[in-house]
């Protein structure tokens, strides 16, 4: 076989096999096919299309390609994962609650990607938590915990991870087959049997809209039922940040706020996910069952609970979990005011996630700070005066805050009318 | 800028900006722009095209990224480019024509590429014949004989040496827009002011179609107008090779034949191209007098004179040229024989050429040999009996002859009906 073959079949729009396929994947991991080669494959892959079952061949070459976790003699795990948004602390509340009713929850967390945020950075705002642990103790905490959170090992889905890469340089990186199959590879590789899949669009998901988020969730559960895998995929709004508060202590305190009984997006979305796991795993009857015991978990304070003995377990300290307020941050602030009056209709959302991300940034570069970020007043259909205060900015070095001041002011717009919004669009299963 | 944004935009279908083509160019040349990230923009090109002016553009750019050649001192030059063909040895003639009736020929030639031929490999079969000189040196001789023969400076068209390379291997080479842009810049970055392009069709030639041939034809010579050189292409068939000697000695062979009076073929293409020349180069009112005055150049012995004094003045002996049979081989040999009657109705001209190229190899090296090669003894269109010998194989030495044999055999196929054939097919101006 010669990729070359290959390139050139995809570009003239014909199917590939899966022996083709595995040639591709096993080529890009032993270096024999070059990352130019890579990339102008991708980019024919991006402009011709790949079926269903060149995207299955394709995931499941990229899962094989390398460490298969196996966690038989764990049992039945569930995993959770989101396509990325701003403020999305939701796995913060779903694997504790879940845990706190019998399921096991392997979770595997990223870091933050671009505007997005990533629960492994969160889980260290937890002083001491332990995001990089063995295969063996990970196993052994879910056991005794029901759960644990941790980074994915280097070696998952080997493949991905240098696709990943070059189409994140190459301009390669939108388009469902590829983005389906980057997901699911690394679900498979990592051995849970049970998966949802928080599939977000809006202006600050990467699918920008319902249409495009909806296709991407049922190609991707298709994907995990061939597998074998027991998979749903929940489509839930990214037009506005989950909560209000953006950053990672504030998220972290957003989410403790749930876990203290608060009722907000953030508790109707992580409630709703938990009861389709816990259907999936088999703890629920029906939905609306499993929904009630979802919520009772977080109102009554077990989840709570649980979320200390997660954190304890991995070396963190919970002093933040019983006094969440020791979260906010206590650095320099300033505000942001409605340039006029009207209801909210349009919130920047990506722009918002990218903005906080920045506040990092020490002479141009990323030097991670937890105590920045931003707390919004304002939600989508509020009604806000001229002159209102609609969002604070906590900082702790700032080169020209009057940039960022009107580029705050300008991820807000104003209209006439109230619009309606939508946190949870539909199921797909 | 940013190349990402600009694969973008082409991966969309959008029309690049003449300053985003130059930010790519600059960027492949001076390395800020990766090769995967080159090879994806290609693709994207590939498969959603580039219209004339983004073509041009690119023309331009990549000739002005390296060395551009001025010939002012010297005059006017013509310049002959053929796209690549099998026994297409039209230079060898066209060059000393037309230099001996008062055009100044200024010619850079390649090596041979895959199953065509190179001009500087046959000059080189002019034992001491130097292709590498100085510019300068080229210049002198250009004034002092009409016409210089080299091989191209290494510093021309930067962008496009780097470029055609990561064509070659990402399964971005065939594309109309590409392939001319790649073959201008390097023409217009040479000084030339008069073109005249052999734009090849037929199953020995790069494009398969005469309808490409076409639109690669036009394509080139309306990049040429508007850079401000005289250009015409003549579109002739490949179907079958020029003329019955494939392989560097026997080409050389073939065109002194010619040199010395003999009409077939390459006696056609090259005194029509050689007229088209004359024409656009003032030398002549009309084409019927330029082609007579091509035909009588040839006939009369003068151009072979010519050719003489071009290959003496760059080191070359020219023994062979005043007994060409010197040059035909002497090594071993074996006869191909029709396996039915019937006229010749397809002849495999790239297998041809590859056979041919690869009789060169020695432990499966490619180690120049110029005393390899082949003659066929039938043309498409002759009738042959069941046994006749239609090819000889030169050789020195074989791993398996039976398996080219059969190779060879399989390059011809007969059939009921005596088929036509057009060797020139019109001319694009």
């Amino acid at each position: 076989m010669d990729i070359l073959d290959i390139i050139e079949k995809k570009k003239n729009g014909l199917k590939l096999s899966k022996e083709e396929i595995q040639f591709f994947i096993r080529g890009v991991c032993d270096g024999s096919i070059r990352d130019f080669q890579t990339t102008s494959f991708l980019m024919a892959i991006c402009l011709k299309g790949i079926d269903f079952e060149e995207t299955f061949n394709l995931t499941m070459c990229m899962a094989q390609s390398g460490e298969m976790l196996n966690l038989d003699d764990v049992g039945d795990c569930v995993d959770k994962h989101s396509t990325g948004g701003v403020s999305d602390t939701t796995t913060l509340v779903v694997v504790p609650t879940l845990a706190s009713l019998g399921v096991k929850v392997a979770k595997m967390s990223g870091r933050s990607l671009g505007f997005t945020g990533g629960t492994a950075d969160k889980m260290e705002v937890f002083q001491g938590y332990q995001t990089e642990i063995s295969t063996q103790e990970f196993k052994n905490l879910i056991k005794k915990n029901g759960a644990s959170i941790v980074s994915p090992s280097a070696n998952f889905a080997l493949a991905d991870k240098i696709i990943y890469k070059l189409r994140s340089e190459s301009g390669t990186v939108e388009d469902i087959s590829l983005i389906a199959s980057s997901i699911m590879s690394k679900k498979l590789a990592s051995g849970t049997k049970i998966i949802i899949i928080d599939c977000k669009y809006g202006n600050g998901a990467f699918m920008k809209t319902l249409e495009d988020s909806k296709a991407l969730a049922k190609l991707m559960v298709e994907i995990g039922k061939k597998a074998g895998v027991k998979v749903c995929a929940v489509i839930s709004s990214m037009d506005q940040p989950l909560t209000e508060y953006v950053g990672n202590n504030l998220e972290v305190y957003s989410s403790i706020k749930v876990l203290n009984g608060e009722e907000n997006n953030l508790f109707e979305l992580s409630s709703f996910i938990s009861a389709k796991a816990l259907v999936l795993a088999s703890q629920a009857k029906d939905f609306e069952i499993a929904q009630e015991m979802a919520k009772k978990a977080i109102k009554s304070g077990i989840a709570k609970q649980k979320l200390k003995e997660i954190v304890l377990a991995q070396g963190g300290k919970i002093d933040v979990i019983d006094n969440p307020e020791l979260l906010l941050p206590k650095n320099n602030k300033f505000e942001i005011y409605a340039s006029k009056s009207g209801f909210v209709e349009h919130i920047d959302t990506s722009k918002l996630g990218k903005i906080s991300h920045d506040l990092q940034k020490v002479n141009g570069q990323i030097v991670r700070q937890d105590d920045v970020g931003l707390i919004l007043n304002v939600k989508l259909g509020d009604y806000v005066k001229c002159g209102d205060a609609i969002c604070k900015c906590f900082y702790n070095q700032l080169d020209d805050i009057n940039e960022i001041k009107i580029m705050l002011e300008n991820c807000f717009a104003f209209g006439d009318k109230k619009i309606e919004t939508k946190l949870i669009e539909g199921v797909i299963e």
